[in-house]
């Protein structure tokens, strides 16, 4: 429709997620479900949608480049009749139009067919694939998550008791997995628990989830987080659980989840998101306290913090900013006016209300810098008197090899410059980032997150992060 | 793409503004402009969008239906080249495709081509249509706005001297225009102002817009709003001001431009939107005070107010409703789900925050009740002890004539029930809406709104409304 | 889908006719039948299509640009439900994409509202135009057509007797008209008759259709031409004629409509198209024998005449070019191949049936020259010993101005260049078109067709081409 | 845009040919050629395309389901870049809309990525497909020619001289293979030579290609058809040839190609395709002589044979049935419409021509019937006399493994009803098959063709077809 070439995304950060999951067993007609589902999770990923289901007989899919909206019409419904399904959002890193890496993935292998939604990043996926390669196998996406197809169809596997457990056994990283097969629905996170996934009640059938908005939003009940390193069959039988993995002494959930990409009405890592940030508001009250007239936030993100901030300082808190709830993914910004200046489509200054004011801004984060030092420009172009950063989220200045996408570290401000150069960059009158500390507060197991992207301190070991089997084979 | 069948609209309320009006004069490159402003205005019409451009010379014209975003690209811009333009967003009355409808109008007369942008009602306008096709018009659009054209074309006006402010003395009812020629640029408003229209100025030339969250949205400065009964003029010896009507001892501006249809980031009729919102929640506050733990909005259009409430009772605000900002314009909910039960896609109730407490939602309106209610009715499911309902808006009784399209008198619910039964109805524990004098508090000029949807009483009469020529005409 | 900006048409030849009507009156569901009379005629126009239908009480349209199968769907059927309905195929001269212009033409006078189809030119057109906007009318298109509905809504002829026929009195020009109101069908052909209308049976309703073969299309039974200067009414009360000039004593139908526009299967002007075509083949037999192998058709149009010309010559026929039937309107030449040499989409040589041969090449027209000439080359790099072209129309030398859009006059190879330097520039062994006298053998009155692009003698004056009312309002 | 459900294919026959292969190795910029080699082949395969190229390093591919006009624009070619490339034309065996088994398939293996086109059908895929299922290959397509790729992939031919050839030595059945690498493109043609592939010349570079016509559009020159059993290396070095197989002691070329598939122009197994039809009219003129008026064709596949049989015969060939070019892939047929009665949308009856006459129509072939017996019943109604039937090709008894897509055993009306029922059930005063030497006649090696869906007799055992391989490993 609109010129690919033209189109800006003004609806996400420079910060991307991998993707959501969403799985159900048992209903009668689960595509509808599943499409709402996706539909709540849809800020986990934005450029591809799929939907797979089984009639116990039958495998069915249907997916699509773009949102859950465009992807699934009601002709797609009449075609997913099924009991079984799950569906995955997700976003394509390389920018290019590749159907192809659309997941579910689906594949035959010698006992029947596979459907795989995966959320998260296989560290090992390199090696594991060139090895499956040289034993004669085939790839057809350019997908980390395709390793796990071919381990479940590898006989050392398939013929053995536990098979998708000791085929879990030999990823490396970050994965939240949904599988199915003809007559099951499968799901797992792993060892250390980067990905968040949930189990629900929906009737009587189960329901599996990247996040709890999922289930809320289909009236369906959570029961419980996956564990770490365990796996859930869900089948005619009931819901089975087992692990995969001895037990890790701590755990490394990933903050940024709470930080900025879970639903504020979610549950993760067993808090509520909204919660957590309201609570990091008053963290930042209490770090960085400032003499100011109004606290603002910079919608929707920095809502919850701000709120926190607010009640906190005793700061009055007011909408300085009001989000356009047009913008959608793509804008066509015409070149010429392009040039003219920067010209912000998503939020829009109250200059009613910041003019002559001391104003406290909470954000979430800074990644680049520059979207927020044309924000404040414009907080004072409205007639802001002093304008003050606080930031919900440490510094961040390493990338991140669990999954999410972060800019190059060239392109992340902090890495280059020191709080005062970037408050100095951004034309702030003050600016403070949560700290480390902070930042775990409202949680009791603090040990049992990943803080990588703050501290370059990585609980997977990215290089030689191999698993038992590939040893195995080649000591052989 | 999607299925029109089933394409339902989760965004908007059941009330229906006509559309949204913006126009600049003096630039180089006119289109971007005009697509930014109507993207600002967007809110104000979501079926339809058209922009016409003029260079001096030619006339040229793109439209479509749909949003903005979508009826617009790339290539549109590369055929609209021109210096003069007007563009308009609207809404189909009938819902069915109508391309003809989509304004501005472009019709060529003796002297020239025509385009006009109308956002309103022109009461009297069936009758001039008659006495136009009696004297042999032809119409080509079932729209009220096309009479105009007609006047302007008719040589008893197009001869005479004060053409346009003549042809605009036989309207009746609600209107702004936004009217271009070859070389020109005019706007009105009607002699009671019922819809808002302002001037504004980018770099050296003028912008007139709707409202002025337009303005703000391309970097122009509000200048003044155009006043009842003015034409402004905007040509290339500079801006003309006139008058079409004699001055009234009151005006009757629309005040649901202010609960509900306007930006926040507006001003209108001498006051900004979000200012007055809050106000309306404080007000609420002073009317039915109530003792509770929380107070909660129904997002977007119920922030403004529940900060007022919340800062005027000293409880405290929470977010109790999370916002999808992926609800577009149509949702498909397939027919087994939809029978399943009433599925909210747009807001997310947040358990734990409104868990175990007396909660006070404030709405910006209640107009069939039934969103209302399951609403209530999720609050209660997420464990809201109380809910007490503050609505910043008098209930609901009269149909609109000036543009507003309400449901029919009969699915009103306060046309229907006293405060007591829709309490009742809605499962509400208490409800107040706010009282016609609370609603004119922020307003100095109290005499100058209509308030006839609450009160019944209309400022121009609907039946009798003929214009002069009308009369002169058939005494002849 | 495709980029506009690299589509090419290969399919016609320079040459376009502006249309194709088809009505019917008198059947339970008209629209399907409408379509597949307008695919029958999708010949006569490529670029846009409508349907108009009436069930008595309402009237409902649907158009849109483009092919009669990509501008309507099962949902246009949903939609139109009428027993009375007329429909259209057009191109847009303009080449743009004016959906505005797109027939049937849909308005609302004082009497209700007329939809007008219409094939032809209104050589007087814009001086009523300009007569109707000096008195207040406005016209939403560019098209000749729209004066039509101008003077029937006019109260001159509104409230008179014979309404149709005195408002078809002022035209001049070539026209075949469609007309529908809500209870009526009307078709109407010039005087001279340029254009073919013809009346056919179908159950018990009757049809009106630009070419029999739409009739044949939907099992309808053909049962006259319309004449020139007759109106034909089909209401509840059956079928009506009556005259709207006095009988020319000549016609003026269109030759070329014979040699080039309509279907072989088409009887027009009292004769197969295919026969006449056959004909003109033995013609050209006669009047350029040529010593050859074999004779090729260029096909479709060729074909009759070849097959004419081989009978007549006892040279055998045999297919030395094949048509791609997968080229459509338009097909992308990506330009760096576009630039590396010219390429024939449509047609394909077969070297096995001319290498070596004595080629004659029949062809129907030769506007341009280009197409002609290249596809001689091909010829020869085939293997051709001989090429001789025979042209089945004289050489075209002036513009028509009675519906066909020739190219201009400058680009008309037959008015800068001698038969000799024609041939020379085909690099044909010989050359040689019909003669005059040839293309009227087939007819028996030869004075009843306008020959006007090959001499030049146009039968209806073009600059003081003026109607009866025109004179009589201006003398008073 | 359509709608699917209501989509009707009124274009191809009830027998659908596989595929057609086009590639070209180096050419500066080769999707352009390809794109328009596939557009000459798009009559065997209307479903999907797709098209690879290699510039040397990377591997790009667009493939879409559709016309070849309707899957690629301007944009594919700008993402295109290379001067190695393949393409193929599909039609899906299921019909519904698997985008995954378009081809080229692209996979990656241990030492790169290949992509395969293919046109036939593998006998032994079932078991060759289980077999690597076995070892734990997965397959993400269910077309057969996906197992090709897992033998190239396998490290038991991976690490192997001769890795190519000794992959096709595995295979059984029908094929055409075009393979490409990141460096080098290889075609082969299975040891029967079932279906056509040949070699030409671009410039300085090699064309392969399904049929020559596709040469002959890009302006290549044709140099030999690759040898059954030989293999096609082109790579920087030049063009090399292997052989695969043990020369067989005879062919076993579908003979069908030259009765329908193949368009007249190309040259297949050693003659012209035209020519050959011209000279299967010619043997049914002689098989079957008739009394009779003029001879017609069933367009267009009957064109050729009607030729010969008029020159034989000396009876006058004309044009009996007229087609119409816009019947594309999909037509719809309103339901009401569909069910008042037949309607041909393809081909009309030109009733000046038949009428009073006694017709002998040539046909290509006859499979189900029925269209064939309600196009008689139009010639008659068109006032044929007689209508006499005569069929190029012998009565289609059994099914086809090699490639061919018939329908059922139980639909083909020869296998149900005797040539005298058949003249009666459709309507004919009389009708006559070619023999089955009569369709050999134009051949000079007669043994070399397939003809099993006449007499039954398979040149490759379908049930027992394993290749050498298979039992090797099962033997270990």
């Amino acid at each position: 429709m609109t010129q690919k070439g033209m189109q800006k995304s003004y609806m996400c950060k420079d910060i991307r997620e991998s993707c959501g999951l969403f799985g159900i067993f048992g209903v009668s007609d689960v595509a509808p479900l599943i499409y709402q589902g996706l539909f709540a999770l849809q800020h986990r990923g934005q450029e591809g949608a799929g939907i797979v289901v089984s009639n116990g007989k039958k495998i069915r899919s249907a997916k699509g480049l773009g949102l859950v909206n465009d992807v699934f019409s009601k002709k797609s419904f009449d075609s997913l009749k099924g009991h079984i399904g799950i569906g995955h959002v997700r976003y394509s890193t390389t920018g290019t139009t590749r159907i192809q890496n659309v997941q579910p993935l689906v594949a035959e292998c010698a006992d029947g067919i596979w459907a795989i939604a995966h959320n998260g990043n296989i560290v090992n996926a390199k090696s594991l694939r060139r090895m499956y390669q040289e034993s004669g196998s085939i790839f057809q996406t350019s997908s980390d998550s395709e390793v796990l197809v071919h381990i479940l169809a590898d006989p050392m596997y398939r013929r053995r008791p536990r098979r998708v457990e000791r085929a879990l056994e030999e990823m490396r990283g970050a994965f939240s997995f949904l599988l199915m097969t003809r007559d099951s629905m499968m799901a797992a996170r792993d060892p250390f628990g980067f990905r968040p996934l949930s189990i629900g009640k929906y009737e009587d059938s189960y329901v599996i989830a990247s996040e709890t908005c999922a289930m809320a939003q289909i009236g369906a009940t959570f029961i419980r987080e996956i564990d770490p390193g365990e796996l859930v069959t869900v089948n005619s039988s009931g819901l089975h659980s087992s692990t995969f993995s001895e037990k890790k002494d701590h755990f490394a959930q990933c903050i940024f989840e709470h930080i900025y990409f879970a639903h504020p009405d979610s549950n993760l890592f067993g808090r509520n998101v909204h919660s957590v940030r309201y609570q990091y508001g008053r963290q930042l009250a209490m770090e960085y306290p400032v003499d100011a007239d109004i606290i603002i936030a910079i919608p929707d993100s920095g809502n919850s913090a701000a709120l926190g901030f607010s009640q906190c300082s005793e700061i009055p808190l007011d909408f300085g900013f009001i989000r356009n709830h047009y913008v959608g993914r793509t804008f066509i910004m015409p070149e010429a006016q392009e040039r003219r200046h920067w010209v912000d489509m998503k939020l829009a200054v109250l200059p009613e209300v910041v003019k002559g004011k001391r104003v406290v801004a909470i954000d979430d984060s800074i990644v680049r810098g520059n979207t927020s030092a044309n924000r404040i420009k414009y907080l004072r172009k409205a007639g802001a008197k002093e304008v003050h950063v606080r930031i919900s989220c440490p510094p961040i200045k390493y990338p991140c090899y669990y999954g999410i996408d972060f800019p190059t570290k060239k392109e992340l401000i902090a890495t280059q410059k020191t709080t005062e150069e970037i408050r100095d960059m951004l034309g702030a009158d003050s600016l403070g980032f949560i700290s480390l500390e902070g930042l775990l507060t409202p949680f009791e197991n603090q040990k049992d997150f990943c803080t990588a992207c703050f501290t370059g301190n990585y609980p997977v070991e990215i290089k030689s992060a191999q698993g038992k089997r590939t040893l195995e084979r080649y000591s052989t």
